[in-house]
């Protein structure tokens, strides 16, 4: 059938197929350069991913390392195991003050399963779903690959760099969107919606009868502004979440959803047929990970304490606008005073300084050649090591 | 925009996608009413899931317990870690010898991860792919949910149940086939091409353009036959494999693809942005599962005694056919002497017997409810106490 170019002395090799032209995720190709540097012998700062350097709390590693050596780690029910469907529930209570019947958590592999289990649920071939620009390149790279159209927001400076009703109002009025991923707060940049602009969204979104997904994978990381939830507010949203990021389990893939009622039974055929389910040695380490909340929080005092660095040191070192870090753990720069091409900054700010940073065309297409992301979830120690080689580095640069 | 049914009180919620209304795998749902009937103190005998029973080696569940232990777990580089991806291609050599690249070696979430990645990779929405009946239930419903065409081509019992050039050949002129999903030994009944069945299949797809995915899940059980790779057969061929079954690692969700040299930036890609990685606790215990050979040898001997007694009694309990337990840890037995419909059977078996099984129409549609398919991976006493529970019910049934 379809064949690409021949290759050496044979028939030529059968061809990809076109769902499959996307982007790379270009800090994942960052971590593999730099992971190559550091096998090699180079001291590599690393600022390019979004991972935290602190281990998952000490009573989730324990409980993981007991399941180990007891026995069989097995299949589970594919919406995970019923005590931290429960336990998920209660933490939405705790945290929120509103309970989801445990029969909507689904326990997914990592946020990644969630955003392909709630797609394929959602939405059909064709369908158009709006995601932020600057956003997580994964969104419109998975979206794609599913036979989906991606529509990219741009937001702006002038709307404190969110997406407002404005402009979804305005990109389905250009042609009918059937979904709305928002990120909140946001990747790359941290941003956040204010709880009565991530409300009037919501309702926003379900007027046009858009389905929300909201990825709410940076809740617990946040600095001055008050998270808001979806649950609750709009029975048509998935909510997605992960154990990665504030619970500090990135390399556990475990992640977990809110399913809307009506798509319950949807979700389980889906996932029993795509993934079976998620890891049952992560499940376990996950619920026991609830009871580490004293070690997480100071794993995200230590972030603070980081991102205060980066807002005082980014300006001093030439960069211009640091989009609002409301919460994660990213500063998104303004680099036009430093570079034509971040893509090729950050490259060579990794092969000649050692730190590892993400390009920002991952997260906005159009307009990220100008901007760097930094990623500060790392020792403080290290994050202040990597300013001052880009400081030294810059100024052996001629410019 | 969609709406399906109106919920109680309120507008009616938004309507499931298209590609979702899959059918759901039913083997999942027996586990997940046998872990009911037993969380309710019911002693069950689990034959229904491709689970052994045994855990993983011991090193591999060691190295797991000491690295969580040790501190963070973190992403690893998408395509896996170096020193895993080395040990599968030497294990390639090893056991076919025959050692592909370590850049063509993908470790992958389970083989669930590879289908998705291979599916997307190779084919279009819209595009047919030819698998087995009977055949593992997700191969068609995953390659629904994403856009596919899945074909059952109908294996019988004149060609000992396989898919051969000719049922190929007739599929493909009927409409023109993008791709042929083979599993050998096949689930849900273990049976395998001879190795010249094999190769002559593999021919005939490469002479039609048909790219090949070939299941290699249950490679390392097998009884009286050598099993074939498809690596070194054809280059434009996914193999797919795991250490769910072989290594007995299903609930660490872990497996690995080797693609074709043209597809790997492809795979990277997807890989990415997909799924980011598998889990590197996973990875570290696959690595070390390969020095575990002899406790998973033992192992499989205890599969082959299993098979032995189900060989033994089935026919004896009133079943007819069963067809030919080349390899995996499964039997197919047609029950048309004891059932006008297994699903309903499964399910009075499961309440009444307190034995779970699972219905063949899981399997295979059209056909599949005159049979039934036994998990023997379990323990030997617990499997001649399933077959005893059998007995004594349908003893007490009046036919």
């Amino acid at each position: 059938m379809r064949h690409a170019d021949a290759g050496p002395g044979g028939r030529p090799p059968l061809a990809a197929s076109s769902r499959s032209r996307i982007e790379p995720f270009r800090a994942m190709s960052v971590v593999a350069r730099a992971g190559e540097l550091a096998g090699a012998g180079r001291d590599i700062v690393l600022m390019c991913v979004g991972q935290p350097d602190a281990p998952a709390p000490l009573a989730a590693r324990e409980a993981a390392a007991r399941a180990a050596l007891a026995g069989p780690i097995g299949y589970t029910a594919s919406a995970g195991t019923p005590a931290l469907r429960r336990r998920i529930a209660r933490h939405y209570r705790e945290r929120y003050g509103v309970e989801p019947d445990p029969a909507r958590v689904y326990v997914t592999t990592g946020s990644s399963a969630g955003f392909i289990l709630s797609f394929l649920a959602a939405f059909d071939a064709g369908d158009r779903v709006a995601i932020p620009a600057p956003g997580y390149p994964a969104y419109r790279n998975i979206l794609r690959a599913l036979s989906l159209e991606p529509v990219e927001i741009e937001c702006v400076a002038a709307d404190r760099w969110v997406i407002t009703p404005a402009l979804l109002e305005a990109a389905h009025a250009r042609a009918p969107l059937a979904g709305l991923l928002v990120a909140n707060p946001n990747n790359p940049n941290g941003t956040m919606l204010r709880p009565e602009a991530f409300h009037a969204l919501v309702d926003a979104a379900r007027a046009l009868g858009i389905r929300l997904i909201s990825d709410e994978i940076y809740h617990g990381l946040t600095f001055d502004m008050a998270e808001t939830t979806a649950l609750g507010l709009d029975e048509d949203a998935f909510v997605i979440n992960s154990f990665s990021k504030f619970f500090c389990m990135t390399g556990w893939r475990v992640g977990w959803m809110v399913v809307p009622e009506a798509m319950i039974e949807t979700v389980d055929r889906l996932q029993q047929n795509a993934f079976i389910c998620a890891p049952e040695i992560s499940q376990i380490a996950a619920l026991a990970a609830f009871d580490g909340m004293a070690e997480l929080e100071a794993v995200r005092r230590g972030y603070a304490r980081n991102r205060a660095l980066m807002l005082a040191r980014l300006p001093r070192l030439g960069f211009g606008e640091v989009q609002p870090i409301d919460g994660a753990f990213y500063a998104y720069a303004e680099a036009g005073a430093l570079a034509d091409d971040t893509a090729r900054f950050a490259a060579r700010l990794l092969e000649e300084a050692g730190v590892a940073v993400t390009p920002g065309v991952d997260f906005d297409a159009r307009r990220g050649r100008r901007w760097l992301r930094f990623s500060f979830a790392g020792d403080h120690g290290r994050i202040a090591e990597g300013l001052d080689r880009i400081e030294a580095w810059l100024g052996r640069q001629n410019r």
